[in-house]
C-alpha cells in the first residue's frame, strides 16, 4: 500500500478523467466529498456540461466511531469492488456498476445513484416501493445461490472464499451484533429509560444461548458470499429501481444473515411507526404494507431459489429427495434469528437506526425501541422452532398489539 | 514452482545433508525411496555409523490410482509440513517433528518413525496398543480444540483458514467418500458379490439425505483445522507411542470427520474379525477391546475438549450456559454420521482397507464387507438422533450379533 493516500478533490477529478468515454473531453469536472468521513471518503464528480457524474469511493485506514478511532484493512476496498463486480454478473442491475477500482489506493470508482434515496430515508419519509420486493428478492436469491456450493463448482467457491477472507469488517459484526448487547459493555449506547431493559438481555440465558448458537454459525458456516451489511441504510431506490451498495463486510457467511438483515430493518422501521404514522389507522396500514413486503420477500426468495436450484444445481447431489426442503427450512430459521439479533443491536448496541433514533418524544420512542427489543428476543429464542415466514408475522403483528 | 522437479536418490541425499546438527558429518549416508510412488516420493535417509535418520517427503504433481492418473496441487506439501508444525506446537510429541520444508520443491523433511508401525498393519497382526485411546483422544482434543473459535483468536483463525484452503484435496473426499459410493460411479470398486448391496446403497433415499446433509457440513462447516484423512494407515504406532502422519488433507472443516475417521476405521477392523480372530471366543475379545478403546476414545476426547473450553475458552461467550453440552452433542451427532459415512466408502469406494479386503475367503470376506455396511449405513440414517457414544456401540454390535 505504498502508494496510498488519502485523494483531495482535485486528485479524485483527475482520476475520474481516466475513466476512458464517461465524460465528455472538454467540459469542466466538479467534485463534492459526500461522505461521512468516519470509514470512507466519497467523492462525488460531475461535468455540468454533459449532465454526466459518478462516483469515486476510496476507504480510509481507520475507523472513527463516537470519537474514538481505530485502525480497518484498506483491504476491504479490494473486497467491496470485488464484490460489487461478481454481484452486478450475478443480479445484473442491482448494484452500481463499477468502471474502475485501484486496490492500493483503495478507491472504487462506480455509477452515480444520486438519482435514489437512501431507502432507509424514503420510508422514514413515508416512501412505498413497490418493486422492492421483487428487486431484493432477486440480489438475495441470485448472489447466494450462485455463490454457494449448490450454485457454483465446489473448488472453485474454496478460492473465492480465499479471497473474501475479511477478518476485520467480521470483527466489527461479530462484537457490535452478537456479543456487546447482551452484556455491560462499553460500546453499547441506549436511551436511560431502556437501562432496565438492557439488564435483562444482559442476564437472559436462554437468549444467550441461541445468540451463541447464531455467533458461531456466522463464525464457520461458510454457505454463500454474503453482502454482510444489508441494511436499508445499504440499499438506494427508486419505485423503479433498487441498488444495493456498500458490500465491504463481504466474507462467505450463513445466508440467513443477509436476508435477516433486509427484514429486520423492515421491522425496525413497523417498530418506529409508533411515530411516523399520523394516526391509528395510518399506522395499521404502514404496517400492513411492511408486513407484505416482508412476506413477498421471503415467499420470492424461496420462489427463486428453489428455481435456481433446480435449473442449476450444479451436480446430482442437489437433487437428492428432500434436502432442498430441509435446507430452505433451515434457512428460514437462520433468518428469523439473524433477523432478531440485527434488531436487538439497533436497540442497545452501538450503531442505532435513525427511523427509531429520530422520534423525538421519549416515550413514544421508548414505545418503539421495546416493540423492536419484543419482537427481536421473540425472533431469537424461537428461531430454532419455526417453520414458516407467517411465524415471523405473527410474533411482529402480536407484539406491536400487546 | 520452477524449481521444481521429482528428486532423485543421490539428491535426497544431498537436501538431507543441509540439516543441521542431524547426521555427522563423516559418514557415509545410505537413501531408499519407500513411498508407494501414487502420490508423493518417500527417501529414508539414513547414516549407518551414527545410526540416525530422517525422511524426506515430496510431493508428485499427480495422483496415480488404479491406473489413472490425474494432476494434483503441489501446494499440498506446504499445507502437510504446515499442518504437521501446527500440531507439533498444539499437541507435541504426537506428530513426526518437521526439520525443514521447501514449498518449491514440494518436500518435507521430517522425523522417522521407522521404529513404529503402520497402525492398520499393527492391527491386522494382532497388536493391543493400550496408549492409543489416550494419544488420540489428545491430539483430537488439543488440534482441534485450538484451530477452532472457542480455542483461538477468531480473526485469527479466518487467516489461517485462508491459508488451509485446499480445493484439490477436499475434492478427492467430497467425490469419493460423499458422492461416488451413493451411485453407480465408474470409480467405485467392490466385490462382484456385492453388487446387491451396492445397488441398495444408490436407491436407499432416506440415507441419501443423510449423505446430502453430511456432505454439505464437510463443504461450508469451517469449525476447525483437520487431519482430513485421519484412518489408522495415517498413524504410526508402537504400544508406548502414537504419531499421527499425512496430513495433506488438512483443511478447516467439521470436527466430527476426524473422530468419525479414527471411530470408523476401527470399526472397519473390527468388521473384519470375520476372518483374523481364530474363533468365536478370541473374535469376541479382539471385538471387545476395539469397543472399549472406542468408548476411550469417544469419552477422552470429550472430557479433554470440555477442559480445554473450560480452561482456555477465547471469550466469554464461550461460558454461555448450556453451550458447551449444546456443542458436543452436535459434535457427537457428526462423529456418528461420519464414522457411517467413513465405512460405507471403504467397501463399495474405491479406497479399500487392507484389513477387509485381504480377507482370502470371499464367503467370510462378504460377511465383514455386509457388517461393515451394515453398521456404517445405520449410523450415517441415524446420527441426528443419537446423544450418546453407547448407541453407537450398540449399533456396531446388534449388527454383529445379527
Amino acid at each position: 500500500m505504498s502508494n496510498y493516500h488519502p485523494l483531495n478533490e482535485a486528485e479524485a477529478i483527475q482520476i475520474a478523467r481516466t475513466i476512458s468515454g464517461h465524460f465528455d473531453k472538454e467540459g469542466e469536472l466538479v467534485c463534492r466529498e459526500i461522505g461521512d468521513g468516519n470509514l470512507n471518503l466519497v467523492f462525488h464528480v460531475s461535468q455540468p456540461s454533459s449532465g454526466r457524474s459518478l462516483i469515486v469511493k476510496q476507504a480510509l485506514p481507520y475507523a472513527k466511531v463516537v470519537g474514538e478511532s481505530w485502525p480497518l484493512s484498506l483491504d476491504r476496498a479490494r473486497i467491496e469492488s470485488e464484490a460489487l463486480i461478481l454481484q452486478e454478473r450475478l443480479a445484473s442491475g442491482l448494484v452500481p456498476k463499477v468502471y474502475h477500482a485501484d486496490h492500493e489506493l483503495a478507491l472504487t470508482i462506480m455509477e452515480d445513484l444520486s438519482s435514489h434515496a437512501i431507502m432507509r430515508q424514503g420510508l422514514i419519509d413515508g416512501g412505498v416501493y413497490p418493486k422492492f420486493a421483487d428487486d431484493i428478492s432477486d440480489f438475495l436469491a441470485k448472489t447466494l445461490f450462485f455463490t454457494s456450493d449448490l450454485g457454483m463448482n465446489q473448488q472453485e467457491k474454496k478460492l473465492l472464499a480465499r479471497s473474501f477472507a475479511n477478518p476485520d469488517l467480521c470483527k466489527i459484526t461479530e462484537d457490535l451484533i452478537f456479543d456487546h448487547p447482551y452484556t455491560d459493555a462499553d460500546t453499547n449506547s441506549f436511551d436511560p429509560h431502556l437501562q432496565a431493559d438492557a439488564e435483562r438481555l444482559w442476564s437472559d440465558a436462554e437468549l444467550h444461548l441461541e445468540v451463541a448458537i447464531l455467533r458461531e454459525k456466522f463464525l464457520t458456516h461458510a454457505q454463500a458470499l454474503l453482502h454482510g451489511d444489508l441494511h436499508t441504510g445499504s440499499i438506494f431506490i427508486t419505485p423503479e429501481s433498487t441498488k444495493v451498495i456498500d458490500p465491504e463486510f463481504a466474507y462467505f457467511g450463513p445466508i440467513g444473515f443477509d436476508v435477516g438483515a433486509v427484514i429486520a430493518n423492515l421491522l425496525l422501521h413497523y417498530a418506529s411507526q409508533e411515530h411516523w404514522s399520523a394516526d391509528e389507522t395510518a399506522r395499521v396500514e404502514r404496517r400492513q404494507y411492511l408486513i407484505k413486503t416482508i412476506r413477498e420477500i421471503w415467499v420470492g426468495f424461496e420462489r427463486k431459489f428453489r428455481g435456481l436450484w433446480d435449473e442449476h444445481g450444479t451436480d446430482r447431489i442437489a437433487k437428492t429427495p428432500g434436502y432442498k426442503d430441509l435446507y430452505l427450512r433451515n434457512l428460514l430459521q437462520d433468518t428469523i434469528g439473524y433477523t432478531g439479533a440485527k434488531m436487538v443491536r439497533r436497540i442497545v448496541g452501538l450503531a442505532h437506526v435513525a427511523d427509531i433514533d429520530r422520534i423525538p418524544d421519549p416515550a413514544v420512542r421508548a414505545k418503539a425501541q421495546r416493540l423492536a427489543l419484543a419482537i427481536g428476543t421473540n425472533l431469537i429464542k424461537r428461531n430454532r422452532q419455526l417453520a414458516s415466514i407467517e411465524q415471523l408475522i405473527d410474533i411482529a403483528d402480536s407484539a406491536a398489539k400487546a
